[in-house]
């Protein structure tokens, strides 16, 4: 069986790697400058479109761009499963762009080469139905499992309303922090620790993550505006006291 | 050597036993509910006044007041040390009420019952130089350590503008977190994990502690500026991508 892997950015060529372990795997990219990992292939669009399944590995904000290169080389059997880590977008996307018969699946691998150093064992991986079979979903479901992940199945609607409240509100507070320069100090405490160690996980990804994470979710509008309603009324009432 | 507290709500009660230890502790209340800690005599201000050494151990808010009312029974030889959360406000109340030659000292003993579980052995205390002699600051400095403290020396107003910065942001992060009724999610990551925990342990503590916190450090106003400042830019970036 054959996998395929678009976009050899940091994520693509981890997961082609990974994936390379259990499947023949090829990877097309179009950065000519980009590595072929350890035991990938690199192939055109043109070979990379007959796989068995293509898992999309680029950013957000690039989907729609890189689905129409890719569209007019698939074949009808192929499988088709994004990898962003927003669910909304990229499934309404890949249903638009992507047509029919083809089969369309949404993941969002929670996880990447920092988090998966020691192995991919019980690390999380989002599962959304999209425009799939029952066998090709649950045959998908079964192929993770056994790569040792745990999987967690929710509609792309969910996925993105808990993931503005969960990663979303921790970036945006991540940034927020980082901004203040904040330090070490010999009186910080426990509390203040957890405060560097957020600043510090969530401003080691890339800005454009960021900036994508925020636009492509359609929950973080609300939440951001949670967010400065809360800290409004607290130092508001911080001045009235 | 006697050695008394003034006050025995959370931390003076906790505070009296853990020096019940290593000397003779008195305390006394004004509110007549307290219970009397194992190891330690309730006794009036008259007696408190004449101890070697009295601790103030009442809420920053209530110090001007304590202090009003402790003062009459002082004796001259009593050496006089707060242990307010934050510095410069209580040194200054200190040595406006407290008559010379009383000797004052100010610490911030950055533990309570609940982190100091299971001992105090290399728990921080802060310790400010206010109108003590070297040799009594030098004995108090050794009688922390010998309670297995990790004893950290400062100015209270270097204490105060890393406090703003340390404890002073964690907190209102917390607050501010705490009103979004964030939850356990089956798809947070080790980062939201750590924004919940900064929330349970900073609102944990009473809100009236959280108050004070942020009006008696003269840092705080300028940190919340910082702050507000921070995350209108973050949002403001995120509106116009």
């Amino acid at each position: 069986m054959t996998i395929g892997v678009y976009g050899l950015g940091r994520f693509g060529s981890f997961w082609a790697s990974q994936l390379s372990s259990r499947f023949t795997v090829i990877a097309a990219t179009r950065n000519p400058a980009r590595e072929t990992p350890p035991g990938v292939r690199r192939v055109d669009l043109a070979e990379l479109g007959r796989a068995h399944t293509v898992f999309l590995c680029v950013a957000i904000s690039a989907l729609e761009a890189a689905l129409e290169r890719l569209v007019p080389y698939l074949s009808e059997s192929t499988i088709v499963i994004d990898t962003c880590s927003v669910k909304r977008y990229p499934v309404e996307v890949m249903l638009r762009l992507v047509p029919e018969p083809i089969e369309v699946l949404g993941t969002h691998p929670m996880f990447g080469p920092d988090s998966a150093r020691t192995g991919m064992h019980g690390l999380p991986l989002i599962l959304t139905e999209a425009r799939a079979s029952a066998d090709t979903y649950n045959r998908w479901r079964s192929r993770f499992l056994e790569l040792g992940l745990r999987v967690v199945e929710m509609s792309a609607d969910q996925h993105d309303h808990e993931a503005a409240y969960t990663q979303g509100v921790t970036h945006v507070i991540g940034r927020v922090l980082k901004e203040l320069d904040l330090n070490e100090s010999r009186i910080g405490t426990l509390g203040y620790q957890k405060i560097l160690d957020v600043i510090e996980q969530t401003c080691n990804d890339p800005y454009q993550l960021f900036l994508d994470l925020q636009r492509f979710n359609p929950y973080t509008a609300e939440m951001r505006d949670s967010l400065m309603h809360s800290i409004t009324k607290i130092i508001r009432d911080l001045s009235e006291y």
